[in-house]
């Protein structure tokens, strides 16, 4: 029989975080697209636009106004997808028709005063400042909330209707599908293996290098042996850290510098505006004795494909079946390798 | 405190299929929309297209012509995710890089050779066309691999290139993700509660009326109590059947009816070509003994959410944590409801 060949040959990859394989199919990156093209975000934008509810100075839908910050700000999202204070649905013993109550908040974090900068346009100070916006907020939110997240979605092919640079926070009193069942597998490796599984897979990365899109001191980003999207990315510290709380200056200074050269190896892969969303897990805030299983760590969720303008689909048979994907997680992360980690407006 | 009223106050509903929560938000459609807009489709296409594909008489990249078909026809697909003959992946014991080998085959199903018309302005003794080649495709694919998955992309915002009426059938040698988690919750109600979870589901539906979008005599089409996407449906017969293959006749024609009625009431909703990812489920080829817990059903997954060109996004926080959808499953009904089940262009 012929030899078994990843880059040829179509075949499934577990996902030990969420137990669900993924198909990945890599000829298939040969057939031809005239479907739906993106479009692309205006480029020079200004630094600043009287139109913007997030520009510093301007009044938003809700009356407030903005004040005149010059690093991150955060308000109260006036549209938030929950409450402080709704009432509990009713308890049901049927089956078929369980509900829940559900209480939260949601807050909007302006990643910078600079409307027409995006993340890995802002220096590696300012990113500092948004890493430790993050981390407050996590931590104040975690005292009266099980589950905090944290997200960026950037690009309108992301849902985003807002140029400016800027972040979400969505705090749950309960622990959301993602979170629970990654506490789950976590929680079940550290039982069978005695070891945190995402710090052995940080390290192990590491060594082997094939998946690997950024590595600093502390810090590794790789795309997966398991990623569904493209060019998703997994950025995970090198050493144990349940929270964002646990790191140190120099991991957070180290952090940013992370997260700025793999943002900007994003935008030059197409040389755009690369869109995504991403977000950080933790460990969540319901056993603070029970944290040796967990670890901080980011993921990138990016849609393109092929182009600036062509996008993977997850639809019919990802939405009924199984996620595919049309190229191995080692070619994502060759390509995201074979581009500067030095973003392509800076370097002209 | 205050009374809790479902069309208000957030709360999370459990989908006994999949085992996860949904996030219900019905406060938030009132937020207004400045993002991403749909291209709409072209109306008026010509019944022939002689670059089409799909169209009868046309020859395909693959060189091959299609015949002067006057139902449906299908063909292989020129571009399959997956071959019938490929090589296993070599096997792992290391928890963190497990891979498996994965083969099958894709399909195309031409629905008609009039390239203007999609599934709800198709007569239904068309659409029992379509019925009976699903259900040979099955029948046929079912010898040899594990899952057998009809589905239809329809429009470009659901990644579909080909305007031409038609769907996809991919075969596996594996029980996908979605099968996989659905076998496991449905033999543990049955264990449990000794009847069939989705026959049960049906025939309470039938009664509470709320949630009904299409009822005839033999089928009935929901948004489910759980549902994600804000228009998502589940089309369930009221009988017990495992497969296509258990249908009568007289089930198939009804079966046709019920396609087109909840097809139309779809295109009705915003007077557009309703773009969706459908797909059915039934009992998978690995367990002839054993299906008392399967039946057959049809899952509907639409994207639009406000108007003809604006769509939900299930981005960041739903990607991240949990999906979040932003009016309730009975508000969703009864605006399907509220629009006749005959297509508005059959109508005018
Ligand atoms: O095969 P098609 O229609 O070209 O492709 C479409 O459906 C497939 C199956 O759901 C997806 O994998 C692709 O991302 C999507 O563009
Ligand atoms: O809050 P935004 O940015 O307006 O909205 C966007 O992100 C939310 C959280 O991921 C999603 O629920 C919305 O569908 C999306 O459009």
């Amino acid at each position: 029989q012929i030899q078994f060949d990843a880059t040829e040959h179509p075949h499934r990859r577990f996902n030990p975080l969420t137990g669900q394989w993924v198909l990945v199919s890599p000829h298939r990156a040969k057939r031809p697209w005239s479907g739906q093209n993106e479009v692309l975000p205006e480029t020079d934008s200004p630094s600043y636009d009287e139109n913007c509810f997030l520009c510093a100075g301007n009044t938003r839908i809700s009356g407030d106004k903005n004040p005149d910050y010059s690093e991150t700000y955060v308000f109260n999202n006036d549209f938030a997808a929950l409450m402080t204070d709704s009432p509990d649905a009713p308890e049901s013993d049927d089956p078929l028709f369980v509900s829940q109550g559900a209480r939260g908040l949601s807050r909007v974090i302006c990643f910078s005063p600079d409307h027409s900068k995006t993340l890995p346009e802002l220096g590696s100070d300012k990113i500092r400042a948004i890493i430790d916006t993050w981390n407050e907020q996590i931590e104040e939110l975690g005292q009266d909330y099980a589950w905090v997240q944290v997200f960026e979605n950037k690009g309108a092919a992301m849902g985003c209707s807002q140029p400016h640079p800027h972040g979400q926070i969505w705090a749950n009193s309960f622990l959301p599908n993602e979170i629970a069942i990654k506490d789950i597998n976590l929680k079940a490796h550290f039982a069978k293996h005695g070891s945190n599984l995402l710090l052995d897979y940080a390290l192990r990365e590491s060594e082997r290098i094939e998946r690997t899109v950024v590595e600093t001191e502390f810090w590794i980003a790789v795309v997966p042996y398991w990623a569904a999207w493209p060019f998703e990315t997994l950025l995970m510290p090198k050493f144990k850290a349940a929270r964002m709380s646990d790191l140190s200056d120099a991991q957070k200074d180290d952090l940013s510098v992370a997260l700025k050269k793999l943002t900007s190896r994003y935008d030059n892969l197409f040389q755009c505006s690369f869109p995504y969303s991403m977000g950080w897990h933790y460990a969540p805030f319901v056993d603070e004795q029970n944290q040796d299983y967990w670890q901080l760590h980011a993921l990138f969720y990016p849609p393109l494909l092929r182009s600036a303008t062509v996008k993977k689909f997850m639809v019919g048979y990802e939405m009924l079946a199984e996620s595919q994907r049309d190229l191995t997680a080692e070619q994502a992360a060759q390509k995201l390798r074979d581009v500067s980690d030095v973003h392509y407006l800076e370097d002209r």
